[in-house]
């Protein structure tokens, strides 16, 4: 209850410096809707009449630690803040063109995205706009008709097959149109699949990494579905063990659980950790010998440190080499948000089903069309994701350069803050080899446990809040990830520029912390 | 289930036909994917195994009609499609910038769209916009640095100002950004609502109009919550009678549900009727009298025929002016996707909530942080609608122009369409004030019944399909709104250009049919 009221005390406070009222008049609107609750409307829609399994629904990226983050980018506009820092940054959320960060959009993305809204630029700018983003204009307008109509339910036609012939490109193996979703993103995808697999509420399981991204947990809270956690290896840089999937299966079937599906997130988040081929195979062979579907989250899949080394494998590829030798439900899971394109604010993304029935995919199409359409300017920056400017194209030397300035960035960043984090004292961080994040390691000293505990947060929690307060870098604590808490950990993007100066308050405050505990 | 499986097949179709493949190779497609059913997977996901809530949604608006006519749609670009007319006529759905229909985008939403996508055009393309135009994709750019990037969750702050200063003119009382949340259309506002509101499993009930828009059963089935039908009274011009809501509640409540919201659309979907303030007035009495949360779905609000006779009174107004006599929770619901913006693609909306206490807006604001932001073009699209420009400034006149041209358009087919239909035999037809639909009744001879009996379809359906058969207008039928089937009603679109032709192939069809069935 008490974190309830916390949290609520910092949204009360961001929207009304959004509207600009002084602390005072804060108070009058606060007493003004207290006086709005008489017995009646609490009866109707006080928390407590809500929907349980909402308000078991935790969200930690923009929990607690988001929304002080907040408050104090409010209290910057001020001129005597009186905080010790002059900007909040940003580390807590995988949002590449936010303020601040280093991740522009790329040029052709915008360019269709601005020639599909506004037509009359095809004709009165042609030498404003490269010959291919404007035949590609041109084709998507012809299928569509107007970006403002409604699509397909599925998503348009023309981009379905577009995703299709990228994830046969991709694999080395054919894809259907008739069986990819586009999406408001990866979680919508996600949300509804889930909402789809939980048939008896509070006995229907799925397994999912811990530490996991929280829309897991968060959905199948919302569900009533029950999450059934397997440990990653952080020793072994995050790896998964089949090992502790099947233990968490048995474990989960022998309280009852029927444990519907596996979600397994490739390159990790929050963890940046790749699988092997050998490994995914045997998680394959898992979901077949144990009737599990396998939910693959592979929104990271462009995000790549080491690509020529260590290249990324979808779980679609390794299903269809396995061949008959595994009969497995598969959706794998895209986004526009993440990898170069970074598009979060489109909310563009798809799914594709594999050896998924007939039957089952009619009723997706059902769901799918309660809600309409997925929005179609993140259809088209799908469009834009999967069929970028061909080599020899007008716009293929910009999308070259400016992408790979982005891979660049992001690889030497990773490396420069996996390298200085492991020189602090008490820390220890694994390398990623994809995903946009670190998830390293503090050992808390006992003094820290006690303090958190005294202070009623977790102990990594404390810790991250401390850094919040000392430095404005607003991270996440493990303890949102689905961990318990004292094992310290945290994550941090690695979309901030100016390393130098993130990493540098990072390190100054955490020796500053280590010696006030130890 | 013998539905289910004709749904699926169009479903196939359709996807088949988008790809371009023969009628055999089809077949083989199908094979192949029955050739992966086995029994392994049978067991994970096949449609036995899913949600029992989501197998009870149904949702007509996109359902055996619309999948037959996208059919049409694709057998139609064969040179010999042996069909007897040359296009399909989409009256199902309330889509105006569809292909084929008539309403056009407004040039101040996408001139700002295109701006605010690709910024370059501000400085490389003064000449083509407008300064206002800039002005504002300048101020929207400002405040969230790249529509690439996620919003706050609960929409940019500023665009929840503006739009809380369209409430506060429109309505005369203020309102608090605060309270307001950026949606993915009204629909996923409605969804998140309802999905709160249903506390108890198959107990807790939402009164809905019968005739209803499908979202709202179809959501209430989702969630499992029950929908408590109040019904719409067709000979008053399908006004909403209180007395009706009062049955409706205390029946429920004798049968054990916990009723915990009303629904209104206003003005009606698929009614086009508008509220007087005195029934408005009414409706929040009984929800403060009943402890009923008001989901007021006013979607519509822009689209009215007669607006200097019947001008739009929002339930907001009708709370604040009853001051204490009323403390009722209200949700307000809008949208970009109806009106005069017509930006359904976009999925952009809002709703406000009044008299609805911190504690509760604090999950809300959980639950969208969840799913994130709302779509950031989305959210664009919302300021373009309520902040257009101002009177005097550069894009003015072409806007009222276009708005204008809208309205008159959409206010002139509707008052002709009702007059044709109601000259035709055993059809009536009420006017409607508003929205963007007409809702006809047609007398059905016992011999339609009777047939559409032996087809195992619902009387309404099967006049619905035979239209579509012979004409390709695809309406939706009664039933589809909740209706039983026997009123004979269909809800047709005001969207279409060429009423002539439309209402002309109409007639016809509609003559020969009553003379084959009398």
């Amino acid at each position: 209850m008490r974190a309830r009221r916390l949290h609520l005390s910092f949204l009360s406070t961001t929207t009304t410096i959004s509207l600009t009222l002084t602390p005072h008049s804060l108070t009058q609107r606060r007493v003004h809707f207290r006086n709005f609750s008489s017995s009646q409307i609490m009866r109707t829609l006080c928390v407590d009449s809500l929907n349980p399994a909402i308000l078991n629904v935790e969200y930690a990226v923009r929990g607690e630690l988001a929304i002080r983050a907040e408050h104090y980018r409010h209290l910057l506009q001020r001129p005597n803040h009186g905080l010790p820092f002059d900007r909040v940054i940003n580390s807590n959320i995988g949002n590449p063109q936010q303020k601040g960060l280093d991740q522009p959009p790329i040029t052709w993305n915008r360019q269709i995205a601005a020639l599909t809204e506004y037509p009359e630029l095809i004709e009165k700018a042609k030498d404003l706009f490269p010959e291919d983003a404007v035949e590609r204009a041109k084709e998507l307008l012809e299928e569509v008709g107007s970006i403002g109509a409604y699509s397909h339910s599925q998503g348009v036609p023309l981009i379905r097959k577009s995703v299709a012939d990228f994830i046969a490109e991709r694999d080395g193996h054919p894809a259907d149109p008739g069986h990819i979703f586009l999406t408001a993103g990866a979680s919508a995808g996600v949300a509804l699949l889930l909402s789809m697999l939980i048939a008896k509420p509070g006995k229907s399981g799925v397994l999912i990494p811990i530490p996991q991204y929280p829309l897991y947990t968060a959905t199948l809270a919302q569900y009533n579905g029950v999450p059934v956690p397997y440990h990653l290896d952080e020793k072994s840089g995050w790896s998964t063990s089949p090992e502790h999937i099947l233990e968490a299966l048995e474990k989960a079937k022998s309280e009852g659980i029927d444990v519907r599906a596996v979600v397994v997130i490739n390159p990790g988040n929050p963890t940046g950790s790749l699988l092997t081929p050998a490994i995914q195979k045997h998680i394959v062979q898992i979901c077949n010998d144990h009737g599990l579907m396998l939910l693959a989250d592979e929104v990271y899949q462009e995000n790549l440190h080491y690509r020529d080394e260590y290249p990324f494998t979808s779980f679609k590829k390794i299903l269809c080499e396995m061949g008959n030798q595994a009969d497995v439900a598969l959706a794998s899971f895209h986004s526009t948000s993440k990898g170069v394109t970074g598009e979060c604010g489109r909310r563009g993304g798809y799914f594709e089903l594999v050896k998924v029935d007939d039957e089952v995919l009619a009723q997706i199409y059902k769901m799918a069309s309660v809600g309409l359409c997925p929005p179609v300017p993140g259809q088209v920056a799908v469009d834009c994701m999967v069929r970028p400017p061909k080599r020899g194209s007008p716009s293929y030397l910009r999308w070259k350069a400016e992408t790979d300035a982005i891979h660049t960035a992001l690889a030497t960043r990773t490396k420069t803050m996996v390298a200085r984090l492991n020189s602090l004292p008490g820390m220890s961080c694994q390398s990623a080899n994809g995903a946009l994040y670190l998830y390293p390691r503090i050992e808390l000293p006992p003094r820290v446990i006690e303090a958190a505990h005294k202070a009623g947060k977790k102990a990594d929690t404390f810790y991250a809040l401390a850094l919040l307060d000392a430095t404005g870098i607003c991270a996440v604590s493990g303890s949102g990830f689905g961990q318990r808490g004292d094992e310290g950990n945290f994550r941090l993007t690695c979309l901030c520029s100016g390393v130098e100066e993130y990493v540098g308050k990072l390190e100054k405050f955490h020796r500053e912390f280590m010696e006030k505990y130890s």
